[in-house]
């Protein structure tokens, strides 16, 4: 069975790989409608002058200045050598300036002027635009669209651009390919698929191989290819220690394991080996694993290589939650970074479940170093960007309690260059975000005792600010089930609950104390999801009989409903925040006729109150924080 | 013969051509690998929950927790009900623990256990990862390639992006196609080949039409079926007010012309039509008019259509040069940015000559309000980047004499992440920059009455600074001509100088002197140009008989050479600059190996001093600035 080698640092890493790279660079020679995005192999030259010879600027006659000195509106002067010439014509050798026509006239043949010429007047001289030979462009250029002009115009035709080919061969049993519909157990190839179009936009050539499965005859056939057929071959999955775990064998055998296991977070199990001189990598199975090694280790070395990935600036960001970390490895966190009134905040995506998610959903990323021991929240941190700083200022942070209709909100104002970043951390958890001013709006539906929404909680938690309340909808929460429980039936069955701190559980427990239902009786009480959806999968997936959740979930999966209560859902934004150009597109978007239809679609939403935004007075007496 | 219509302001143009643009957006539905670069038209949702059912998270054995609740070291519990599992394996309803394989004692079927197990403990739970219906992507997203794993694992096939196909039709009878060696009056067609480049990086389909001749109808078939075959078509020049400027006649003739004349410049000829409800564009002819009206115009129609292209950021410069400009229009000049020692420096670029060098040289732009009057040099202005602001970052401004040398280092460094933008203003025009603290490197080869270099300048003229010299080489100067003509033929044959305030100028008037000619005796003497190699092609192109350049410039074009004095080409950079990373990497640039052999190759350059670098010290008594 395969060990880990000592496992090394991410610089030894990158070194170890640095010298498996080839050291004479590979080029193609592309026409130029293929060149953008390429990087030139050597210098690009003007095939020729432009113009190639001395041209008119004007319609009129080519002269010989020394003949024109003495003509003044006294003394007309009556030219002994001129040439009728037009706008580009060739200005011949023995004229060294053109006059133009309505200065001239004309006799037949004779041109007579009342003004001197100045030498090379009105003339383009030859090489004016570009000499023959001169740079159009530098070696280790990134073609950009702008430069195809000058390229065609200076007759430049192939040009000779930096190659590099990549081959991808995914293993493993389990794996399948996407576009099928997996059985369970089964998980849909996705790491070499998007690490190959990642590749691809960097305008590297990539093989991506079908699916081998986990057999070492087989994975040895797959790679003695892979290594034949490409500049580096990235071999998915199996780069751990396990039984099944191949890759390090099989490129042990066919060639040298150099690096078996890489003191990074996620993305440890990965290998660095070289078969016949090339560069092999073993990547690890887990997508976020499979991300950083990409980014991390692969990319940087085709960028020593002289490939040019697109760059995104770093920032600084106050942290929105803690972030734990082990001493010995350098960790890192994918973020959503978003700014908030010149100020900008970091939320960490999830590390664990949902991970593919975290890849979109996420704008950035921190780097911890190998000895650093965590982040608290409200810390400083540097973020990484992986967008244009122009595209995160268009991040608008959502934290709080997640309703379907908020997706539909992200979709409506992306139109209007508005990026939502939602996160769900519960109603309880966007108040405490929002007291921290570390997000844009805080969605909550949290009933107090004397039976109103989200006031009563704003003026206990918040009392020092002035805050409004946009209301999404009122929207129905209810029972879901596959047969139409209510909650006369929650003793009965397996219920499935959400996490403390939503607004969905605080219903419930209000219910519950309403009913005289002790949690202590209800199988599953401990068991919670974190979203509406998820709920209804559980029930859907029988790992439950019922949950509580809103209509358009339980709708969204041909699920019954049962009504419990109808609550105001409403964001809780500062109200300096109203001057922010994304949070007036978004309470466009909530009152625009197409969200009203969005919440009909999905069902059980009443709009009356949908756009209405209410002051939060500051606080009166205060209501009990504990139902 | 068509005369403008009223000339209309840029907001005006943008809000007419925003009125013929498709109301309805036109979509296709494309396979995932092709989707990065497109933009969403519908919000997408996962297909299936991730996992569809609870998986173990662990080998070992699925449980129900309440068997295990009495378990502890001193009383194992033999479990009822246990099932064997794998990680990834089925978990079925009626567990709702797994318990990790090392601590469970096994003897044939029975499981004992010495530890309770909490309830869901290394469970995967259904729709963990995400939930069926869940959405991944919004619409009106930019699918980058990590989105792919997402859309991959979560069952997306085909996806539905923003579709947009704009036709191109070049004219001119004097135009050609790239790829053919221009005649003299020919030029060859680049405004729609880079703005059909552009396009496509933005994926807007092209359809990029042969040239079509300086012919009414044939103009008018094309453009029939342009706009049937497109959703909008861009017609390149032929859009001014001239004889042979069809455009306009023939769009008003098919439908109408809406706009004919925007206020901006470069860019005002151009023409916004519409025919049979879709948007006509008449693009002009000039490389930086059609550069601008594609900026300005065009891309910002297909941005509210719901395409994105990049986004860069504008920045806050100093102005090196003073900007000239008439009240009236919205004018646009290209700009080299670079950052000094934390200040941002913009260099404007030639807005006449050589314009498609300007596009290839400029990472940004500055734009001026119609009612503004041009900027004066050292002025702060806004200039919009067209690269990210890390690519702006890595310029180094070298401002001053040019040699083809400095091409070369452009093309070293490139390759070590340093961007040279180079600006011909002669040894003068770069020393004075240099005191202005707007470049980071000037090259210069001014000779003192002491016969020494460049030292005595910048005393004078720099008193205050400190300062260092980095030796390029000591290169040959002489006269360049077909016949071998020398310094003593000066008076006989026409002459092609170099612009005042160039080292090459000085030098030769320095000889001048010593010879006792009279300038004004020399035919062409005030024929000047800016470069070593222009003077070399105004003597192969028969423009003038001599002329004086480097060696290089003349063996570039196969001329004959006859020196006249070897110079110290050395560039004056500030002292505190030598902290500076791209500094540094131009310094290791001269000294490498790479750099001896291109000056080897190209000759003329004596490299004994080449790298050497040598302080310049605090003003002594003042030599005659005037030779």
């Amino acid at each position: 069975m395969t060990r880990y080698l000592q496992v090394v640092s991410l610089a030894e890493a990158r070194r170890v790989l640095a010298t498996l790279m080839p050291a004479t660079k590979k080029t193609e020679v592309v026409p130029l409608e293929e060149a953008v995005g390429r990087v030139t192999a050597e210098p690009i030259m003007a095939a020729y002058s432009v113009p190639q010879i001395h041209l008119s600027a004007m319609d009129g006659i080519a002269v010989r200045s020394a003949d024109t000195v003495k003509a003044s509106e006294q003394h007309p002067v009556t030219l002994p050598d001129a040439l009728r010439v037009n706008t580009g014509n060739v200005v011949p050798p023995r004229y060294d300036a053109v006059i133009m026509i309505e200065d001239v006239w004309i006799e037949g043949e004779t041109y007579t002027i009342r003004k001197a010429a100045a030498p090379w007047q009105h003339i383009r001289p030859a090489g004016e635009e570009i000499s023959e030979t001169e740079m159009i462009l530098p070696a280790a250029h990134l073609i950009v669209p702008t430069d195809l002009g000058a390229l065609a115009g200076y007759g430049v035709t192939g040009i000779e651009v930096l190659e590099f080919q990549i081959g991808l061969i995914p293993t493993g049993s389990e794996v399948i390919e996407h576009g099928q519909r997996p059985k369970p157990g089964q998980v849909v190839e996705s790491n070499c698929f998007f690490a190959a179009a990642w590749l691809r936009s960097m305008e590297v050539s990539t093989h991506l191989y079908p699916i081998t499965i986990d057999d070492q005859d087989l994975i040895r056939e797959a790679i003695v290819r892979g290594v034949g057929e490409n500049d580096l071959l990235i071999i998915s999955a199996g780069s751990s220690a396990g039984t099944k775990d191949f890759t390090a064998e099989v490129i042990g055998d066919l060639g040298e394991v150099l690096v078996h296991g890489v003191a990074i977070k996620p993305g440890k199990p990965v290998i660095i080996g070289s078969i016949q001189g090339k560069p092999v990598i073993g990547l690890p199975g887990y997508p976020l694993s499979a991300l950083t090694v990409m980014r991390e280790l692969v990319i940087p070395a085709l960028q020593d290589y002289g490939l040019q990935p697109p760059e995104y600036p770093a920032i600084q960001a106050s942290l929105t939650r803690t972030v734990q970390k082990e001493v010995g490895s350098d960790e890192f966190v994918l973020v959503s970074a978003g700014e908030i009134d010149g100020r900008w905040v970091a939320v960490p995506q999830s590390r664990g479940a949902g991970v593919q998610m975290s890849m979109v959903r996420s704008n950035g990323y921190l780097q911890l170093a190998a000895d650093q021991e965590g982040i608290m929240a409200g810390d400083e941190v540097r973020v990484q960007l992986t967008v244009s700083e122009a595209l995160a200022e268009r991040a608008l942070l959502i934290i709080g309690s997640h309703d379907p209709a908020i997706d539909h909100l992200a979709s409506l104002v992306s139109g209007e260059g508005v990026i939502i970043h939602s996160t769900h951390v519960g109603s309880m958890g966007g108040l405490l975000t929002l007291r921290q001013h570390q997000c844009h709006a805080a969605p909550m539906h949290l009933l107090a005792p004397d039976g109103t929404y989200n006031i009563p909680y704003l003026q206990q938690y918040l009392p020092e600010d002035d805050l409004v309340l946009l209301c999404v909808a009122e929207r129905e929460q209810g029972f879901v089930s596959t047969t139409g429980l209510s909650i006369e039936d929650i003793g009965k069955y397996t219920f499935v609950n959400r996490q403390q701190g939503s607004g969905t559980r605080m219903l419930l427990d209000h219910y519950l104390h309403e009913h005289q239902i002790d949690p202590a009786t209800i199988r599953g009480y401990d068991h919670e999801v974190t979203t509406h959806l998820a709920v209804a999968v559980a029930v859907r997936s029988g790992e439950a009989d019922l949950g509580l959740c809103v209509y358009s979930a339980a709708a969204a999966l041909d699920l019954k409903f049962q009504p419990l209560a109808t609550e105001r859902y409403e964001l809780a934004i500062e109200k300096r925040m109203l001057d922010d150009p994304r949070v007036q597109t978004l309470i466009r978007a909530v009152r625009s006729p197409a969200f009203l239809s969005v919440l009909t679609r999905m069902g059980g939403y009443r709009t009356a109150e949908t756009g209405v935004l209410r002051e939060v007075p500051r606080p009166q007496p205060l209501p009990d924080p504990r139902i």
